[in-house]
């Protein structure tokens, strides 16, 4: 049996007339692509601001027709939103009037609690056909051309319904992620945002803040010549979009500045430990962190 | 042509009778068993506290003879000592006084001001036969299981030779790296430690600090569950041995501290701008870094 057999065997039967994904990416791409292989649409539009994207997309065959926000907005059963945050506000303003009663909508974004919010704000009351979500997978590579519908294979997508979801909404959205191959998982958006900033948003922080310091020291050119592997994969993530990565720290404000703020003590106490020499004490904290990681590692 | 073959022919032919090496691991087990491969040696000599580690690498053809220091400081040509920075003082100590005239030591340590400091005052005036190395090589694996006769292929070596090394010295121990498939750079020991402060030392700390921070916190086990691809990077390097981490901090504490004192303003600075939501300033900040890091990979 193949993977693709598996997809299609493992998730349950349904099927949706119209899909319609706003951003055609790699994100928006692998989602379409994997639904349409398993035989769960009829038609998949694709929706965005750049041109060249949407008709590489359907010359991929991830969408079968490029379409206009409003025409997605009025003809769709389904919309997934994998933009950047920062615009899901005004689409929704624009698809909001539009939506069919029945339309279920869905997002990608790695924030949920401002997303929610600005969904809240567009759709006013109709915001209970927008059931937030965030696919926790992702690649050094971007656009259509790196779409893939097995992405999301075994990893993790987190759901954070509102208190005005329908129950078969949420249903939907979730047979639409396992029928990606994704094992779906429920938390509040409050502690989406909290955990993401711990574990994606802030590393990446320190990563590009890293990054930003050693490559415009005096001796970075010979520094970067001689940089080897450990830097290759601590810096990998610095290396991400500018746009999606300042949407993500300002929509997520509040925790980012916690995890800084929790950071900097530990910073402070582990450099006294080196200024002073503190064999004993670098030992048991790096032991500590050491193993945790191992631990992490071990559970992959 | 097996690279194995290349190995053998690009490196210039020498042959040295009775090599040691203090410390059997990853490190001086795939530099033995390079050298053994590529001809070089009549014999190769283990030293170390672990006796099953000795015995292992006998049993992996890594080294010849498992030998005590003395043994080894009285009969060796060539002396590798590629153990912790902590105990290479002590080590000098005991081998100084019975080195052959003709014999050279190298080392395989990750800082060298401390170390040539302590080479120096355990040799005295034999520091002349201590020619300072450090290969920038390594693997989550550790321990003579993991030693490979190929992981310098292409690898820099830094030698960071002292005013008082004599010229054919410093060739034997270029040629033996040479042999091994590494590109050998000089610098000096200053430079050299400055260098990996920046690009080892300090994205190690902390990746270290990082990982005690969120193993610790409140929601760590539904965070670390939820933890991808990122997280995983960015934390691989916090894995690695307590014991040689805390040696290198505190060996090379003046450079860790500037590092982490030009990290700061920079950690603070850009605090600022997700506090007021400065997306202007963020897009540029993280455009820089991320540029940065895709120009290092592409050099790659």
């Amino acid at each position: 049996m193949s993977v693709n057999d598996t997809l299609a065997t493992s998730a349950e039967s349904f099927f949706i007339p119209v899909v319609s994904v706003v951003g055609v990416g790699l994100i928006g791409g692998s989602f379409a692509k994997a639904l349409k292989n398993g035989g769960h649409v009829g038609c998949v539009l694709g929706v965005g601001r750049d041109q060249a994207s949407l008709e590489r997309a359907l010359q991929l065959g991830l969408i079968d027709r490029i379409a206009t926000l409003e025409e997605a907005g009025k003809t769709s059963d389904f919309i997934l939103i994998s933009t950047p945050a920062s615009v899901l506000g005004r689409i929704c303003d624009v698809i909001g009037p539009l939506l069919k009663p029945t339309a279920v909508i869905t997002d990608a974004c790695s924030t949920k609690v401002k997303v929610i919010n600005d969904a809240r704000q567009s759709l006013g009351n109709r915001v209970a056909q927008f059931i937030p979500g965030h696919p926790i997978a992702g690649s050094d590579e971007s656009g259509p051309a790196a779409a893939d519908p097995l992405l999301y294979w075994n990893r993790n997508v987190i759901l954070t319904p509102l208190p005005e979801n329908a129950d078969n909404d949420i249903k939907q959205v979730r047979q639409c992620w396992q029928a990606c191959g994704a094992v779906v998982r429920e938390i509040t958006a409050t502690e989406h945002d909290r955990i993401f900033a711990a574990v994606s948003h802030f590393p990446h922080y320190l990563s590009a803040v890293y990054m930003s310091v050693v490559s415009r020291s005096d001796s970075a050119s010979l520094a970067l010549a001689l940089a080897g592997t450990g830097f290759r994969d601590f810096t990998r993530i610095a290396g991400g979009s500018p746009e999606m990565w300042r949407d993500i720290f300002i929509s997520n404000k509040e925790a980012m500045l916690k995890e800084i703020d929790a950071f900097l003590p530990v910073l402070e106490r582990t450099r006294a430990m080196i200024q002073n020499s503190d064999a004993e004490g670098l030992h048991a904290w790096l032991e500590q962190a050491s193993l945790a990681r191992k631990k992490w590692g071990e559970g992959k």
